[in-house]
């Protein structure tokens, strides 16, 4: 009997964890220049964190979460997003204290009951940011230019920003009124899930996965027409620092992103790219000045955005941006017997402390066998190690890459290697 | 209301996030010396693959597993250690097929539903590596080697490493018939779970947490006297090994490590350090002959060992070896009037494309506000902007190390910042 990881979760190893590593490592190095510093919480939370961020109603809630009893009977949920963790941890330790502002990035895997199909996955890598404590406009500009920034370092071509506002509480509510009075003679011919929108959360039936192209849903009344004044100075604002930045922005007033605790400015950078990806969403977030607050905690404005590991890694391999990943010998340490894989091992170990991968042969394989094994690692030297060697205390080490060879003293070894290796 | 975590899980952020990654960093710089690379494998894993692994009567499977039906009604469990998940993984992707010897490490969070106390937690990062592929005494030197390498490279003092065998099959088997006719007539004044040690596992009573302290646990039979031929020499050449290599360890022949897979050479690195942490187990592990094939794979061996970073965290925390993990800003940009702000958001980008930590202020604070802000951030420099500054295209910028200011023109700035910081 043989065993196999469970449907909609993958393993990365060698290769493919040096490429998801690349970004993770990437994206943390930028968003250090950002002011960033990490947080890790953990895989499992109480249920209620989640059903407190996500609504009781929503899709992850009720058909998505993995929510089991502990052995203590308790309701724990592997986290199926970041943003809810990351807030009840910001509580719990009361940062706000510290600093007027807080902002943190997250790294980690994330957890949701889908139907697995191409690109999504019931367990999925998720980095993060979130941002505490500041509704500047000039705030929203930077972590947006963040985002930007981070993208744009990883080599991804055709980035595109959508923008939209969503805006604030009282817009809100005069626009799902409109919503409300738009669609009421119109839901007849609309989806399920729809149909529950029109009286929960009809802005949602804006990006219904169904419903959302049909021209009926197109002529609906948009929300900028129905956003207080301080909702459109912020969003104006918003977008006029983007075009100062020079980042290329895309008002799209159908926008309003999966998550119900967004306010004001909402964002996603798509593709535009013109091949099978094009369109594809890679990355979004937006505002969300009450989540804090109905966590029960002061009323502190928050702002972050995600992206999926695997998917930018889709892109990147589909964009040829991966080089380079292949495992890196630089010595490889044959040995002929006992003896003399003992002194290999010292030498190994040396060469190891100047930060050289070293790789030798633990068996006794010929000299032949060893040749063999050294094509797979292809390391840039092979040091060779037989009685003669020993006595004599010279060795040879070829350079594979200048295919040429010397014969070295046990004491210059590493300086011999450190030397032609720059 | 407000949020809690779950008891016994923890949140690391900011500089706890730092320590964390820290040591994840640097194991995986050592370990990519010695030619590993990484593994990344899911946190949930089908429950049979722990049961296989950690074996059905096992305390892990019984008492410690987050075990669940997920919503498709499949046992499903959260990992509680690493060498499974890699096992699975290895022999699901066939790694052996590409090289006879694979060496992989692994970092991520294992759950165990154990009773909270002090230094025990219900989700923990683990940190670990297995090789597979190779049985020569040699491999089991290098691998021990790496974990000293390791853990000396991050400075912990005191490092000791006990090691002794616990045989091959035939070595166990011989060994088992031994105690249990030692213990016959004893096991009444022992604790319930050694009494069922007694006919299931025997060795596991000489290291039970309640009885192994007994004098008559110490005059058990040795392992050592049970010994095949063929585990005595492969004993003896690791050792001999070893101490070729100058790493200090001591045989213990009651060390017989928790996890009944296990064969031949086990190990635990403790603290000998004549403090409150004095005999701390804090990295351990040993080569499993079998456990590939119990998977249903090829008769492949395998070694390795797994730290806890949470406690590596605290016995660096209590060394004194975290120095110098504050958050660091260079540049602070301090903005007197909106205008000011975007033109500051254009110099905090370009000095982060020099990879820079610059910070700004995002709401319009006085300047005597700003200047308590960045006590705060402590940065290594502050650019002030104002109407005045913006009309003659010069800025001044505060040297706070040397406690100097200069004024400079704005197409200056980046290389004087960059000169200056050198």
């Amino acid at each position: 009997m043989s065993y196999q990881k469970i449907k909609g979760t993958l393993d990365f190893y060698q290769q493919e964890a040096t490429k998801m590593r690349l970004i993770e490592t990437k994206a943390k190095e930028i968003l250090k220049t950002f002011g960033f510093e990490e947080s890790i919480t953990p895989i499992i939370e109480m249920t209620d964190v989640f059903i407190r961020s996500s609504g009781e109603n929503s899709d992850i809630v009720n058909k998505e979460m993995y929510t089991f009893l502990d052995r203590g009977n308790r309701s724990i949920t592997l986290r199926p997003e970041g943003t809810a963790s990351i807030v009840r941890s910001f509580l719990e330790n009361k940062l706000y204290i510290n600093s007027p502002v807080t902002k943190l990035y997250y790294c980690g895997p994330m957890f949701r009951y889908e139907r697995p199909q191409k690109g999504r996955y019931r367990q999925f890598m998720q980095f993060g940011i979130e941002v505490f404590g500041e509704e500047s406009p000039f705030l929203d500009a930077d972590v947006i230019i963040s985002a930007y920034t981070l993208l744009s370092a990883l080599g991804i071509k055709g980035i595109k920003l959508k923008i939209n506002t969503i805006g604030d509480f009282a817009s809100r509510v005069n626009y799902t009124a409109k919503l409300q009075s738009y669609f009421a003679d119109k839901i007849d011919d609309f989806c399920e899930d729809c149909k529950q929108r029109l009286t929960k959360n009809p802005l949602r039936i804006l990006d219904c996965k169904v419903d959302s192209e049909k021209d009926v849903v197109k002529r609906a009344p948009k929300i900028k027409d129905s956003l207080s004044d301080a909702s459109l100075a912020h969003f104006i604002e918003v977008t006029t620092i983007l075009s100062m930045m020079k980042i290329p922005y895309e008002v799209e007033d159908t926008l309003v992103r999966g998550l119900d605790y967004y306010t004001d400015t909402v964002f996603e950078f798509i593709l535009d790219t013109n091949d099978d990806l094009q369109g594809l969403a890679i990355c979004g977030g937006g505002r969300y000045a009450d989540l804090v607050k109905n966590f029960g905690g002061p009323d502190i404005s928050g702002i972050g955005y995600a992206f999926g590991l695997e998917r930018i890694m889709m892109v990147m391999t589909n964009q040829n941006l991966f080089t380079d990943i292949d495992k890196k010998t630089d010595v490889f340490i044959i040995s002929l017997d006992k003896e003399s894989k003992r002194l290999g091992l010292e030498f190994a170990n040396q060469l190891r402390e100047e930060e050289l991968v070293v790789e030798m042969d633990y068996k006794n394989y010929t000299l032949k066998q060893q040749f063999k094994l050294t094509e797979k690692l292809n390391p840039k030297f092979i040091i060779i190690i037989g009685e003669e060697e020993r006595e004599n205390n010279i060795f040879t080490i070829k350079d594979t890459q200048n295919n040429t060879q010397e014969k070295v003293k046990k004491e210059n070894i590493v300086s011999y290697i450190k030397s032609k290796k720059q």
